[in-house]
């Protein structure tokens, strides 16, 4: 196996590759009050002198001083970190075995592999809390404490140290940094924080390979998305995810049940608490950040599903149903979930409570399955504060817009404000091809009324595994949906933005408008295509109107002529600018050769 | 010049071209009440012997029984319904003159062309109100007639025609159709019918030609297009009007003062009355449908926007804010308004009130300008009725998604609940190349609350002119964003798309899916990426999940093994049915071979 395609991946729809520095954006970084603690940025340096500076979630990849080399992983930015707490210790953990990688019968096709060279980088050992202690974000936040991870999203998000740790401590906020990946760059996601937005990578059984699934975490990251969920489902399951974790400057999170479920062949009814707590406990040592645990899908409320034009759409909900039919009980992930919140807050591996239930069409949104479960998630993200386990509720799914609200406004009062995880939702069926558009419509608004981070959704949603370009079109998508959702939400400096991208268009800074666009290289090319040429980067109009009408054109003009006394006096002396103005030939466009 | 092209078209995004019937597609009429009132249906035959029955815009090109021809024209369903209502002549018109396709200067490129041959179709003479009458579909809804025009579209919304008149008569819904343009397929613009989507199209000084813009029309009403304007403002300006208008089924918008501008060079103060007059009738004998007029854009309003960050941005509104300050008084648009209003009506032109002062960024939203500028609009909306000329009102434009409903709620209060006809509005400004998007977020919103009709934004607004894709790439994405509002009004009617989409989803008829698609052909490619074979046409999974984790899937076993009786009873004998299941295997999915 090699990975280095991945240094010189074919373009997609952009023109740079995913591990070179973006063209118009400039690696930057801001201190903290410690040495080790460095901030990355995006800074976008513009024509007028200006700078322009952004959130970066694109990690060293986009440094043009740092070498990356995904055989290596990342640098351990927040080791020191972890081991300064003295609350952990490094301990042998829990040994490879062929099954983790889906190679129970040795197939002819598979074969058991050297299980040591899993990752050839840096060798570890996996890190917990030391006789079982909670070493979360939590955890230190209810005890007062400001982690360096605190200081560090603090920074990112230009607020105090102080306001995060109250909001990790009221469990309105959650910061997913597992001890064991110790290579991310710390974030946070909570209804008080700029929306964050997670791109879904994997594999499958029937397609896709590890070098595909890394290349794309990293194509996600540098488009802008904040977290990653690998749901890979078919072989090397184990060995992909830690190529992932390795090269991953974000939070990765994974739903367990889906591997446990490979162990057991696919049979839902022979999976079981032990086999479950075994791949909890594998995926923690390796350095997940975030699990989906679908604990809420209780018998009784499956039946609920039985007149649904859709059913269950969720495949840990559907798994889960499954076996408490086969059992005729209580789910393992409920009647242990005391247990699980144990394991978690031993590595600081976050809670994302999965909606096993959503609805998966218009027909049964905001349903009494739906509901129910939701009641149940809200005792869970209780019992897991409880525990100091950050958590985050899954919410939906395909919701029209006139029942979308109600979501958020009932997930907010069940479940004490923990921070709400929704996947669209999606505002129709009638379109597969564009449900990144029919989703991201539904994303903004339940992103302005609250939620916290979006799951992005690609135009491959129900039709196809999501390629290079469908990942970019899905993130760049939701990141419009998030920031859409900021500015709503009056976000301090959210608008600023805005604002500079505004003020270049008025000023016909063609590279500036390119260079603050979520992407640039799709805004250059869409203008050249029309007006190739260089001097149409400094024309006073474009290819849309032309000059004569070009309304920021005229707009300028009658500025320029009239200045700022327009907006001084509305009536008085009109007369004489009208004058001045035919005075000055009256010309509201310049005359091009034609 | 030679059409022929547009019949055989390259294929865009799609797979079909856009004079041929669409594959999963077919065409079929609903009759009323006389045997000349035939309303186009696009039917979707499912594979499990049922029909769905979809709105049609794509005219006869998608008839596989009729033959269309560009140069010929479409044919002029209405003309008799027209001559019937005897309240029409016909005469002589306006002759054409060189200057209507910007040939006043016999330039080398140009020279005068025969201009008999503008269009080589059926010879026709424009026609009008006897005496100056209101020949409005207002006028005879105010004098409670219900039209030829208004039972069509009763078929079509599958409402009474009463209250297709009602709706008209009070001034909240329009029936764009110039007696010049008999050959359109009636349709109605209002916020208690469907939501509607235009389309713009048009030449530029600086590129594209008549063939193009014949081919656009026609591809956008193919993919959903309710109205199409015409925002030409090059060469050939009236004769491509003339072959759009002539092979357009739905009704064609333009502003006049486009071409205006054209005639006097470019010199926004040299406009006048007479010549914007004489070209309003130019267009009307052609046949356009509905007009923008920026009469709103008074003088005392333009320094409103002197302070703002992107002062004017539409083009009407700039040129003709440059013409008050030029000359230091209102507008002949505003001061020649009723004159206007009576030749409006002797065509059955509707009024599209331009809101010249819309806000062009998100810092400029909801501010006094615009809002100024809305207030006259409501005046003069007021006045356009009592001339018994149908009016709607244009609505931005750039605005946070916190500040829309404030845009809908004052301008149904301002315009007596007169059609709002909004350009999205882009939700925020970061993301050229993707304004589709920014903007199909605010359109769905503000549809949801009331707007009548959606004008789309393509990918390359703010970048260059929208091609073949792009134009599709709109129209789809604004479809969306129109049903989603149409879902969220709780329109009659509008879930039956979504429920039979899901159906086909739950029960695995791919072919369905895509043929129930706003885009078949997108969503058939999309899905044929990953598993291209025929039989994953039938597959009970896709690439997306493969069969051990489809939900869909552990759903229908579910619901097999435990029948209706989930619902029945939820608790009782489930244990019963946990034997059951165990006996059967506790199969969840098929087992493909591995």
């Amino acid at each position: 196996m090699t990975l280095q395609d991945a240094r010189t991946p074919e373009n997609g729809n952009g023109a740079s590759g995913s591990s070179e520095p973006q063209i118009g954006w400039h690696k930057g970084y801001v201190s903290g009050s410690r040495p080790d603690l460095r901030v990355p940025v995006r800074r976008v340096h513009l024509t007028n002198g200006k700078d322009v500076t952004l959130y970066d979630t694109s990690g060293p990849y986009t440094d043009p001083h740092i070498d990356t080399d995904v055989r290596r992983g990342l640098a351990p930015l927040r080791e020191n970190w972890i081991i300064a707490r003295g609350d952990t210790e490094e301990y042998a953990g829990r040994p490879m075995r062929p099954e983790d990688d889906g190679l129970k019968h040795t197939s002819p096709r598979g074969g058991l592999k050297n299980l040591d060279a899993v990752f050839p980088g840096r060798p570890r050992q996996p890190r917990r809390g030391r006789d079982g202690a909670a070493v979360t974000q939590l955890a230190y936040a209810q005890r007062g404490e400001i982690t360096a991870e605190m200081e560090y999203v603090a920074v990112r998000e230009n607020v105090t140290p102080e306001f995060v740790r109250d909001e990790i401590a009221a469990g309105r906020a959650v910061l997913p940094s597992n001890i064991n990946h110790p290579e991310i760059e710390p974030m946070i996601i909570g209804k008080n924080f700029l929306v964050k937005v997670n791109a879904n990578i994997g594999n499958s059984a029937v397609t896709s390979s590890i070098e595909e699934e890394v290349e794309k975490m990293t194509w996600a990251t540098r488009w802008g998305a904040d977290t990653v969920m690998d749901l890979s489902t078919g072989r090397n399951i184990h060995t992909t995810r830690e190529w992932v974790l390795r090269n991953s400057p974000v939070p990765i999170g994974t739903v367990p049940l889906y591997q446990a479920l490979e162990k057991v062949d696919g049979k839902a009814e022979e999976l079981t608490w032990e086999i479950y707590k075994d791949t909890v406990i594998e995926q923690a040592e390796q350095g997940v950040d975030y699990m989906t645990v679908h604990a809420g899908v209780l018998l009784r409320y499956v039946p609920l599903t039985a007149r649904r034009k859709t059913g269950i759409v969720s495949r840990g909900g559907s798994i889960m149903a499954a076996w408490c039919l086969a059992h005729h009980k209580e789910s393992f992930l409920y009647t242990h979930f005391e247990e699980l919140c144990e394991i978690l807050a031993a590595y600081d591996v976050t809670y994302s409570l999965g909606d096993g239930l959503r609805p998966g069409s218009i027909a049964d949104a905001n349903d009494e399955a739906q509901f129910a479960e939701l009641r149940t998630l809200g005792e869970l993200n209780t019992i897991a504060k409880r525990h100091g386990v950050q958590t985050m509720i899954e919410g939906p799914g395909h919701v029209p817009m006139h029942k979308i609200k109600e979501n958020i406004d009932l997930q907010q009062e069940i479940c004490e404000e923990a921070p709400f995880y929704t996947l669209g939702p999606l505002t129709t069926d009638i379109a597969p091809a564009y449900d990144h558009i029919t989703s991201g419509i539904g994303a903004a608004m339940i992103a302005w009324w609250g939620t916290a981070m979006l799951c992005y959704v690609t135009p491959k949603e129900h039709l196809g595994l999501p390629d290079r370009d469908d990942v970019k079109t899905g993130v760049i998508t939701y990141k419009i949906a998030a920031h859409a959702a900021d500015l709503a939400k009056g976000h301090p400096g959210a608008q600023e933005w805005d604002d500079a991208l505004s003020d270049a268009r008025f000023e016909f800074r063609w590279e500036d408008q390119f260079n603050l666009a979520l992407d640039p290289d799709t805004a250059r090319a869409f203008h050249d295509q029309t007006l190739p040429a260089e001097p149409a980067k400094t024309a006073h109009f474009c290819s849309m109107c032309g000059p004569k009408f070009c309304s920021m054109k005229i707009s300028q003009d009658i500025r320029r002529e009239h200045g700022g006394d327009l907006a001084v006096d509305a009536e008085a002396g009109m007369a004489e600018k009208s004058a001045e103005f035919a005075a000055a030939g009256n010309r509201v466009y310049l005359p091009i050769a034609d």
